[in-house]
């Protein structure tokens, strides 16, 4: 497990390539927060497919969003994810080490057994923009409901490198 | 983030301010603990909604268990979860150096989307209570069912400081 | 909570004595990793009772899993954990210092909310196994369905020592 560092213009590369959007996020006034950072530990709260503050997709899989809607969903959670990261490092995304874990959470009727076909979608984009260093733990279950009904919930944990 | 370090008797103002009861917990005979410290880390186990060992409500949210009964069920859970605390640091609560991550579920109709509304009970408490020390990461998903029956479960992580 | 080393020997007689198979286990090819060991601590994916890449147990409890078929479940979802635990410290068990945190999964009827009965076969495992070092804090909750459509998910956490 690879210690490199992941230099700015690479990642802002493969941003491109992989049809990302890294959303300028605010904290939002709220009883919790997006992220904390706590001895090189950052943990991101489950993000929602939210973009401009609106769900992408809402229902439940299969009945009422598609398999390729679900996993549009999943994309968007991770790019709210990534937006929090971004924050949390102040524009420097070579200060992350390695993503830990992914706790993925997908709304699903009672006859879908398929989360991990969904959220593989995350676990590829975060592999495919860390290389080495996205390679991560995870769970992938098929629950009752989403916050505001959305079909794809994300909750993430990474290391950090201390900034010089 | 303050490193500050909350003094016992502003805490204890705090919780009767707030409401808040803490048990006096013994640690059960069981397969698991309910809390593990490692490293300066605190993993409280996922806590349920009872007093004196009976739950204080039970079933499915809003079907059988109104939101308000299920917000004062998120209230008894945090109580319970600060009993664990105040029980890892020996009564000493200014050892408490943030609340990382609240990992909250709600038992839930398949028509209700808004588990946040009831974890943000649990939520605010943390925040009343420990201040910027107690912003915390979040998950609150709505889940099929929880142990006996009741309709909120919340497990939470902390670091602590080093005892003096 | 003691920092004692268990020897190979010692894990061994009681591997056996457990009725557990420890399986070889090779890395998939796939989106994310079996497990993540970062600053000492090691986090393993969600397990699934699988045997040889077959689900030994699949359907909702109670109504088409029984209890003591969901609890084989468990028992195979430890082998697995217990697999990639011995993967990363390459055979050295002893180098296990201690078992942090369960999350464990059922995939349920609306009408079962004993999820505890189910992963405390997995807990006892752990302490039965590891002594004070397996004892560990925990969640234990009923979801909609798990992949594969299996009843038991678990995912964990240890702290490792470092190699000598």
């Amino acid at each position: 497990m690879t210690s490199e560092s992941l230099d700015h213009s690479t990642l802002n590369e493969r941003i491109a390539a992989l049809g990302l959007t890294i959303p300028a996020l605010d904290i939002p006034d709220a009883a919790h927060r997006p992220y904390v950072v706590h001895n090189g530990t950052l943990h991101v709260s489950g993000q929602l497919p939210l973009r401009h503050g609106k769900p992408v997709h809402t229902g439940r899989v299969p009945s009422t969003v598609t398999l390729e809607a679900a996993r549009e969903a999943a994309h968007a959670c991770v790019e709210n994810i990534l937006g929090w990261v971004w924050h949390a490092v102040q524009g420097r995304p070579e200060r992350v080490s390695r993503c830990l874990r992914l706790g993925g959470f997908v709304a699903v009727d009672a006859s879908f057994t398929d989360a991990p076909s969904i959220i593989n979608t995350a676990s590829r984009l975060m592999t495919d923009l860390f290389g080495a260093q996205g390679e991560h733990a995870r769970i992938a279950i098929g629950v009752a409901t989403l916050p505001q009904g959305v079909p794809v919930e994300i909750e993430a944990t990474f290391a950090l490198r201390e900034s010089e």
